[in-house]
């Protein structure tokens, strides 16, 4: 028989807040605290979109859909890089710093550590749009950074190593392939923080919050049209973490987060 | 009689290149190749104000002067936290990670490594402009950034700790503090790449290079008028790091680099 070595894993926090939280000032401020006041090792991950689309108008660079889709074409790749790995990023990370969290700004491209792939055109092309496979992901790279008592705040930015720019890729993405690859190093807790009390069984009533979500029901909710709009991607990034090694998968608002963290009901987990 | 440890340090080459350079894509292609090829440790410093400028005109966000000096209001300040310390810094990062040079994009606030005081208002209000006292440099945690490989890329921006916000700040300054609070670690080597081939001694004839200067040259020079604008900040940068521990300080164009690096002559050299 041989020696089994068994140790518990450290924790890690992984948690994502969308763009209409970084709209309003009074949740943000919320949000930052709490996130500043967990003791435990935490990376955040952020949107932006709305403030990328206000300040896109100022500079007259007009949004562009593809059956539904927003695409990235180069004004739009110059924009997103300017407004999430600057503006965003960096107040989130000065706030951050200022509340006693060591905060330290990332998009992947910074230390070359969320290597992506330009969208292959198909039907489609989605322009500088960014697929990422997480295990492609330098890990090893973001836990030492972890490991100096550095507190990572990635932009839904990744990039592409041979071409040498940037790629726009989506926050719930980045969040669930940083959640899944460094699984490898730490028991991972992926949070989704959001505007809504969980993930909703009826659209327009927050009371209808399911506290359970297995892929069972997620297929079945899909198929029913019963999920409101930007939920899904949300969920099957979640879907993907947790058959991935990833250990829990939470969403919620972040009044809840506290409460989550301290082993409390609210919100919605997700399970395999 | 104690004992003496003597050691060499390791080098370190912080170089700062400027606005003008960003703006000229063969300049800077060969300035990256030079930069991603040096060994030894190094830091990159960039500034990128015309880029700030062009962008800023578009948005409709007007330059503030006064006596001569840009004033950074709030408008002014989400500006250049956006095209510094996103648009110039991410793509500088993409295209190195791409040439095989491990960097890591940085402000002051990241990490809490340039912390700063606003300006205080006399006669003169520059608003949200930063003032670094190169004590308060947070030199261990970026030899730690270093020491695990990383190569940090500054963009010309600090913080307010206590305000949590960004502030404006010179790149020369910011490069010629991270050297001398750096020089505690290694012996460091300040280089300012621009476009010309030195401190001129008569600015329109770019022959009149002064390979050595000293400080009273610099005084004489100063008094005289005959420095061109521009150069005078960066080199009253350059005399504070000669006076502070910096073992080299060195100006000239990229071209010149490698040269420079391999012992050659050209360009101007710093003297105490």
């Amino acid at each position: 028989m041989g020696k089994a070595i068994l140790f518990d894993m450290e924790n890690l926090f992984i948690i994502k807040i969308g763009g209409n939280l970084l709209d309003e000032p009074d949740g943000l401020s919320l949000f930052l605290e709490r996130f500043s006041a967990i003791r435990e090792k935490k990376i955040l991950v952020h949107g932006g979109g709305k403030i990328a689309t206000r300040i896109g108008q100022r500079m007259g660079i007009a949004e562009k859909y593809q059956a539904g889709r927003r695409v990235t074409d180069e004004p739009t790749l110059e924009l997103v890089t300017m407004v999430y790995g600057g503006l965003v990023n960096k107040k989130l990370v000065a706030r951050l710093q200022s509340l006693g969290c060591n905060a330290l700004g990332l998009t992947g491209a910074d230390g070359g550590l969320i290597p992506a792939r330009k969208r292959p055109v198909r039907d489609q092309d989605f322009g500088f749009a960014g697929d990422v496979d997480y295990s492609a992901l330098r890990a090893d790279a973001c836990q030492s950074l972890i490991r100096i008592g550095l507190v990572p705040v990635f932009a839904p930015l990744t990039f592409d190593p041979d071409a040498g720019g940037m790629l726009n890729t989506n926050g719930d993405t980045i969040a669930s392939a940083l959640a899944m690859a460094l699984s490898a190093f730490y028991s991972v807790r992926l949070i989704f923080c959001f505007d809504r009390p969980g993930v909703l069984e009826r659209m327009e009533d927050s009371a209808s919050v399911i506290h359970d979500l297995d892929r069972a029901r997620f297929e079945e909710l899909k198929s029913g049209g019963a999920l409101h709009s930007g939920i899904l991607p949300k969920l099957t990034a979640a879907f993907e973490a947790i058959g991935h090694g990833v250990s829990q998968v939470w969403m919620g608002e972040p009044d809840q987060l506290e409460d989550h963290l301290n082993s409390g009901p609210g919100g919605t987990l997700i399970h395999p």
